[in-house]
């Protein structure tokens, strides 16, 4: 019998960290504000009133580095958090590489993803200034479904927009949203304006992300009672997502270990920030980490995309954002890591990779779901198809410094199961997942009417 | 706000047990020895041993109250337990009950249920015996993907004859079990002699647990270099399992606090073993404790079975057990809990009902979903449809409580999480969900040419 052990390392539920870390207040370049999209000057806090929580568009300016997670949200995280961190001993001797690989998994919420650190807050804060209604959007759904859970919690009422195409082809997470009492409507709808001006150009739309944003923010700034809410992107969810490094930090403590890396998928780019912001201190002051974020190759933003102002939907309502973008009219190609397919990438993720403090990596469909086999029958766990993502440049860099002849220590972020996802990886095993590439006459960057920098 | 805190339990990683307890050592009467199926003598264990490693045909046997549980399985079992025990305040406040409901969760696996409790040791002990190749037979597809994981852990092949109309309707259960590494075919199959004699009789059939168990033994017994291993019912399984009500015990102490009763959904009855065995031993002492095994009413084997020798397979090839059973040809109509519809109940489970130590109850389908819902929004959790068995028998005994106007404290074991069963709450939601009941006249025992008791 030559299996290595299980290490998995659990943080003491008071360790639980009682304050988000805020990017903000150590970036050497600040992200230059947002533009009303139809005035196209600077955002004021007043601007996004008619859709977001007071306390939410504190956070979205704040430079105060450390800001405290209300007592009623730790409760919840502690049904699942601390998360735990696993070292990797079976993967790595799969690779047979010098390599200390570390994993913080974020599938054990209830709903299976990290997308709860920030839905639970969200509707919190909108709890307790007196909303009754939030809207959304979804892709995939994870985020669809965290907040659903969270407006649970909180007696909130959830109006999910989920994309059409997902709707038809993924009824079963729609089914869960339901379950947990929200309503959920595939996109474009009918129910707004934005919906039904999309489906009088094209009837058959399968939808996007974007577009779904649109509804879902027509239809909060239509209501005193309703506000909206968004899973990735903006810098209050990065700031939510900031308890997994800070965690992560903690239990490579207890082993007395330290990342060379740490790696994240990249979408929105919540889910990388979470892992990787706890360390920029670190790599300000001086220390040799590298942060990465590993997108689709068919869905490149960082990497190919530009850094310039660009609408965050697809009908023009929400504040034009200063980003890695490539072009709000962009429609990725059906990978199955729904959740990275969007044209925009965080405005704070944007500004640390144009100082040169992050990297980026894109990755293939086909390899990406090698990667994720290799996992599931090394470490047990089936990863969702985006934190498969993680796992591939994880994979590659142990491989590298194997060739080398170095020991380096990885951290990623697994932060997702993926037994949601199984249609994904029964057509991997069929054979009939393609890897579509981004080509660069496919960026759909066109902003003649906004300022340039 | 008025939410009330989540209460985790956890349990430091070292208390995991380190035995197993096996109720054979308790029980005023032990289960009669089974069968062989063709000489109809009583078995030894050479009779098993082509299908069996011998450590499992010995633990199958032993009257030894614990047994060691090997460092190389509890190394394994640390990647998921000890398990989490929930207070389901949330559940309690919904209800308005005076008592203390607590929850078991062992859906933190990496295959999202209890199974792989017993699927690492058997596989343990077949790798240790230079065994080759394991087949087995699964239903709702949960158990095949535990064995399927523990076989790749100890470098073994798999091999699972899946009941062909779960196979068709769930093919993202047979995708999981690839992913570990797994052959997987629908069954009845061509493969088998009992596989084709089925398939001659009815080319359509939609197969059975019973037939799949038939074609894994038959496999299995015409290989040298393979065994046969099976998800519940067998005395070694239920052993095996009773990791979790150990588990919970320890727990409960934590918080000061003994159940008045325990809960367990019951198709096999592993689970429910699991959950229940390790408080006999108090109950047998005079302490005033009931034990409840949970069925659907549309296979209620202990409360409208009988209790006399069977078969536990269709073709007649695995051991005539004593057991509550509603008859080996008996087809259980399409209930969503899968993982229920099982014509038999374990040995040790069925003599310790007959004895009245234990108590059974069987609940409708939609009652049971609606059980299940209410838990998914009060407790987050999506549970199994298996699970929400025991959920329904929790809250009903809650509800009775507080019309007696008294504080019980109600311990269940909540065996899987629902992500991989979403199809059948879809139907649920959508009104499609049948109320099927047992019929006596669908009773199928009839077994003139087994002794009787």
């Amino acid at each position: 019998m030559s299996r290595e052990p299980f290490t998995k390392i659990m943080l003491p539920e008071d360790k639980i960290p009682k304050f988000w870390y805020n990017v903000q207040a150590d970036m050497p370049n600040l992200p230059v504000p947002g533009l009303h999209p139809q005035t196209k000057q600077p955002l004021t806090p007043a601007d996004l009133e008619p859709i977001f929580a007071r306390e939410l568009i504190a956070q979205e300016v704040s430079t105060e580095r450390y800001i405290e997670i209300p007592a009623e949200v730790r409760q919840l995280y502690k049904q699942y958090r601390p998360s735990p961190l696993f070292r990797a001993r079976q993967l790595e001797k799969a690779l047979d590489t010098p390599c200390r690989i570390y994993y913080k998994y974020e599938g054990v919420s209830p709903v299976g993803s990290h997308k709860l650190n920030s839905a639970l807050p969200q509707a919190f804060f909108n709890k307790i200034q007196g909303i009754k209604r939030l809207t959304t959007e979804t892709g995939a759904g994870q985020w669809g479904t965290a907040l659903s859970l969270a407006c649970r919690h909180f007696g909130i009422e959830a109006m999910v927009y989920m994309v059409k195409i997902s709707f038809t082809q993924k009824p079963y997470r729609r089914s869960i949203m339901e379950l947990y009492g929200a309503t959920c409507v595939a996109s474009p709808s009918t129910l707004t304006e934005s919906g039904r001006r999309e489906l009088a150009k094209d009837p058959n739309t399968p939808g996007t992300l974007a577009m779904a944003i649109s509804e879902a923010v027509e239809d909060a700034a239509q209501r005193d009672d309703t506000n909206y809410s968004l899973g990735s992107v903006l810098n209050h969810v990065c700031l939510h997502q900031t308890i997994i490094g800070q965690e992560a930090r903690l239990q490579l403590e207890m082993v007395d270990d330290y990342p060379d890396m740490v790696i994240g998928c990249c979408g929105g780019g919540s889910n990388f920030a979470g892992i990787a912001f706890p360390f920029l201190p670190d790599k300000l002051a001086g220390k040799n980490i590298r942060l990465i974020a590993v997108e689709p190759a068919a869905c490149p933003t960082l990497t190919k995309g530009e850094f310039t102002y660009d609408y965050g939907d697809a009908a023009g309502l929400v504040p034009i954002m200063k980003m890695y973008t490539l072009g709000h009219n962009f429609t990725p190609s059906g990978i199955h890591a729904g959740g990275l397919r969007y044209h925009g990438a965080s405005p704070l993720v944007s500004q640390l990779y144009h100082d040169g403090l992050l990297e980026a990596v894109a990755v293939k469909q086909n390899a990406t779901f090698a990667a994720a086999m290799l996992f599931a029958r090394t470490e047990s766990i089936v990863p969702a198809p985006e934190s498969a993502h993680a796992i591939r440049v994880a994979v590659d860099e142990a491989l590298k410094a194997k060739e080398e002849g170095i020991s380096r220590t990885i951290l990623f972020n697994l932060s997702g199961h993926g037994h949601l996802d199984l249609f994904s990886y029964d057509r991997y095993l069929s054979g009939e997942t393609e890897d579509v590439e981004f080509s660069c006459e496919d960026l759909q960057v066109s902003l003649q009417d906004l300022p340039q920098i």
